[in-house]
């Protein structure tokens, strides 16, 4: 398994009710880090360069929920039930304790599982994402929405979605993608019907509450690790300084240039500043 | 010079016009990296797990401006005027470029330094700062004044002003005071007329300019780290987001549970951080 990399390790498959779809690398030692995906996203949705820079001395398992590409199962259609298969999933692999790295709607799903089951989870990594009812996340503008949902999504909406208009950003974007269809296998896409199940999570937990909000970050007595581009057009970069503020124990990094998807602009920094971080 | 540390380099002095107190250690290598202190601060005013954490791999300079502390000459009251005595130091020195690291009004006169002389310039870190005219600069709130003034400053002026109100943080605090004197040969302290002058230079940096509010800062070409404590009461910490969203280069980092002294608080995370960024 040691021997394993984002590009060679085998799509597997674990029963509990559901048969989740996920792959496990990287060194055998330290608590395993669990990968939680962005909207549609799927196994080969990450970039190699993070996989395998976390890999290097922790193992590393990235993970589909319920019905999203290769696993089984209905798509759940809250945050909340999104939450409960990563619980049954860490414990259908027997984990005691897993440190948890969710980017946008899967750092949606980690602050709802470290809220949930705090005892599973020892650190937290979260990437453009937001708290629950956050600035501007109820819904997406109508440009952002149009490249999210296009049935098979292209170089271009990845482009503007996750990366800075400049240069520099928007190369990097193209390296990302590059790298990210580096692996021969790879997983299938998310369906339809997913995408709308994620899409109805997504706008439920965007939706400002009546009272208390930001209340419930209070709870979280993780260290948390909080990432982002310095302009966001999906997750607004605002809603990472709010849950900085509200989470007892967090640190925010925001990078230069970069939009939502910083991490895979920044790979090896963020691996490197991550890495600080869950070892400390 | 390699073997000197924090508490043990020698107070040094160079005459450039005004006679400059300095103190230089660490390795030889790299680019050396020179410290500009906070209102009223010294060549004491350090932590030394942050002085000597730098020290480990470039050479550190420790630098008086004029009229402060055991520095000669009249103290600049203009972030301006303070700017060209650094200028007139590194040229001193025989520098052709350093690294700028500026806590504080130490941060106002870093961007200075930068925006007036880029060439002597290869990166920058500022903790606990802000933009020309930024939030809530243009004055301290009356209890921060009384502290941040008191003729001969002690142990609660700086957990009030540095640390946050946590039991960890004032812990902390108390702490980084007894590494902070745990050097034999102290500094002799800043005049209150020098204090008077730095005083003046604040109010006048913190002043909301008519237009062009924060525009000076898309000049800044240098790669910029920024850091700062969650609830700075000092320099709030909204202006930490300011610089990082108007320099076109600046990366981002808050720390949790912390104020104005958070480099202070985390002197072993700031130091791995920021060696990151100088090496990147």
């Amino acid at each position: 398994m040691m021997s394993d990399t984002h590009n060679t390790a085998p799509t597997r498959f674990i029963d509990a009710h559901i048969r989740y779809a996920y792959r496990r690398f990287g060194a055998s030692s330290c608590t395993p880090i669990l990968f939680l995906q962005h909207f549609r996203g799927g196994l080969d949705n990450w970039d190699p360069l993070v996989t395998d820079g976390f890999a290097k001395d922790r193992p590393v398992i990235l993970f589909n929920n319920a019905g999203v590409a290769s696993s089984g199962g209905e798509p759940a259609d809250t945050v909340s039930g999104m939450a409960k298969h990563v619980v049954s999933f860490i414990k259908a692999l027997g984990l005691s304790q897993v440190d948890l790295f969710g980017f946008s709607l899967g750092g949606f799903v980690a602050q709802q599982v470290v809220l949930e089951q705090p005892n599973l989870i020892r650190r937290v990594i979260i990437a453009g994402t937001g708290p629950q009812g956050g600035e501007g996340m109820a819904s997406f503008a109508p440009k952002v929405a149009e490249h999210a949902t296009r049935e098979t999504p292209v170089l271009e909406d990845f482009l503007y979605l996750f990366f800075s208009p400049s240069e520099t950003s928007q190369a990097s974007g193209r390296s990302f993608w590059q790298r990210r269809h580096a692996r021969l296998e790879q997983d299938i896409p998310s369906s339809m019907a997913a995408m709308r199940a994620q899409a109805a999570a997504i706008a439920a937990w965007g939706e400002v509450p009546k009272a208390g909000r930001y209340g419930a970050l209070s709870a979280i007595r993780q260290p948390v690790l909080i990432v982002n581009g310095h302009h966001d057009i999906m997750v607004p970069s605002i809603n990472s300084l709010i849950l900085q503020e509200h989470i007892p124990n967090a640190t925010l990094i925001l990078f230069p240039d970069s939009g939502h998807g910083a991490i895979f602009q920044y790979p090896d920094r963020f691996v490197s500043l991550a890495r600080l971080f869950l070892d400390e």
